[in-house]
């Protein structure tokens, strides 16, 4: 399986399908990387992006990759129902196989330093690469968004970490983290009430008292009326998967609601749903290792 | 990815330090093969071994471990609370990437008129190896085990498939087979009742009149002073292991007895345990495909 990082930039175009292309193209036929998925929201005129390579091949694709997107975006022309700072908004590292935090850290510094200096946009380090703790959280980094940012750049509690210390008109702001994978899980209630629904999330979630690495809300799923608990599991190895499952049931009794299924959203590591079949089957001194694909793979 | 087969021999050691290294030693550094994993039990007295490679490369290396096993295990001497037949007890081929159970049948006929003319031991095939319905049940091709067979084996129904009709009194026979993966999986109960353990194994297993694809047998832990239920899971995809361990918690409860953790042996194919996340996280709709390492892999 080798060192594998893993990189879901998002970029400020989702409608144009000329361009979507044009840019996704980057990231195809490039050594080093594969691309396992990206999907273009036209409401949020946004498109979401996963690839993975070694830190070489994923260093040296996302360079080309945010080249093209800051030829081809102009901010002064965007608008969409997703917070954004800028043409590329945001690039996540996540390490995935044989590569530490650290590392996927000095990469997110390594590539925020040359979209700085090559391409002249401003860059800020959030999640685990942050350099002050109110970096690390997304939404407080780009609260104000593009238009904001004219401003906001030049205060001096959010000078960019790279890149000229004045707006890029035409590119606006980038993001660059390093993280741990995150996990988009959905627990569906036999009720359409959607009040319970957002107090279970409110009693579930990390800001509510709940746990620790939880973001959750309300959903209601219209075609089926019923109200779902939308959660981002943003550390699944410390807050697992069947933890928040199970603290959802337990509130949902409080109503009398039962659980009636569950969903998870895009990718999900092998390990987030192994720990939660270890739980379950009260599995003693299990280990990784003993996965038959893991070893194979190596 | 390749052709790969996997084969997981079990031979009659699991106290014996040296000699359990002697023979593990057949499988290092050997072209075309790769020791995944090895695991020795002393109240079994018995080591399981995976190791996979290319069909040609897990040929060559099975004929010398199985020389290895025969030289230094003396089957007059041995005692474990494992059924066993022989001093190389079992030699299943799995198909894992790019070879079909043909090749592996092939293989196993192979390496089974091989150990006859060789090492002048008997050999039954077993399985989907097997060349009558009867030998295809492991659990009935080894009923009598090791002390049994100097009867059974002049039995007509009983001659061996390979090799000569007299028992080796030092190695006894082994069974050479080919089969899908498959799952150990024990169940550790809340007492030393082996009695317990035992009628447990009975209502779960296939002959009891249980699950399709569990055989089960009850096991005492000397050392944790506890009984347990240890079961083979010879087809996952159809009879999940969730559905296993459900129903021996089910029939413990019968007892008043209850399940106190669970151990896998050795390799288990990964879906074999996402499929249980799946079971108790109640998901809608997952694929494999949603797996990230499986995406990555492929």
């Amino acid at each position: 399986m080798g060192r594998i990082i893993e990189c879901i930039p998002n970029f400020s175009e989702g409608r144009n399908k000329e361009v979507i292309e044009k840019i996704m193209d980057k990231l195809r036929g490039k050594e080093g990387v594969k691309l396992l998925d990206y999907s273009s929201d036209s409401d949020h005129n946004r498109t979401v992006v996963t690839f993975i390579g070694s830190p070489e091949g994923v260093e040296k694709a996302i360079i080309d990759f945010a080249e093209t997107v800051y030829e081809n975006i102009d901010m002064t022309k965007h608008d969409g129902g997703h917070p954004r700072m800028g043409a590329l908004d945001v690039v996540p590292f996540v390490p995935v196989s044989g590569v530490t935090m650290e590392e996927c850290i000095e990469l997110a510094n390594r590539v925020g330093k040359t979209i700085g200096e090559r391409f002249n946009v401003s860059v800020y380090l959030y999640e685990d690469a942050a350099k002050s703790s109110d970096r690390q959280n997304l939404a407080n980094v780009r609260k104000g968004q593009y238009e904001g940012f004219f401003e906001k750049i030049k205060k001096e509690d959010w000078k960019p970490d790279y890149g000229p210390c004045e707006m890029n008109v035409k590119s606006g702001c980038t993001a660059v983290g390093a993280r741990v994978p995150l996990v988009a899980f959905n627990v569906n209630l036999g009720t359409n009430n959607i009040e319970i629904a957002n107090n279970i999330a409110k009693s579930v979630r990390h800001i509510g008292g709940g746990l620790r690495f939880v973001k959750a809300m309300g959903v209601k799923l219209e075609d089926r009326d019923i109200a779902q608990v939308s959660m981002n599991l943003v550390n699944y190895e410390k807050t697992a998967v069947y933890r928040a499952f199970e603290m959802v049931k337990m509130e949902a009794k409080r109503y009398g609601v039962p659980v009636v299924g569950s969903e998870i959203i895009g990718l999900v590591p092998m390990a987030a749903l192994i720990q939660s079949a270890e739980y379950y089957l009260q599995v003693e001194n299990f280990s990784m290792e003993q996965v038959l694909e893991k070893r194979i793979w190596e």
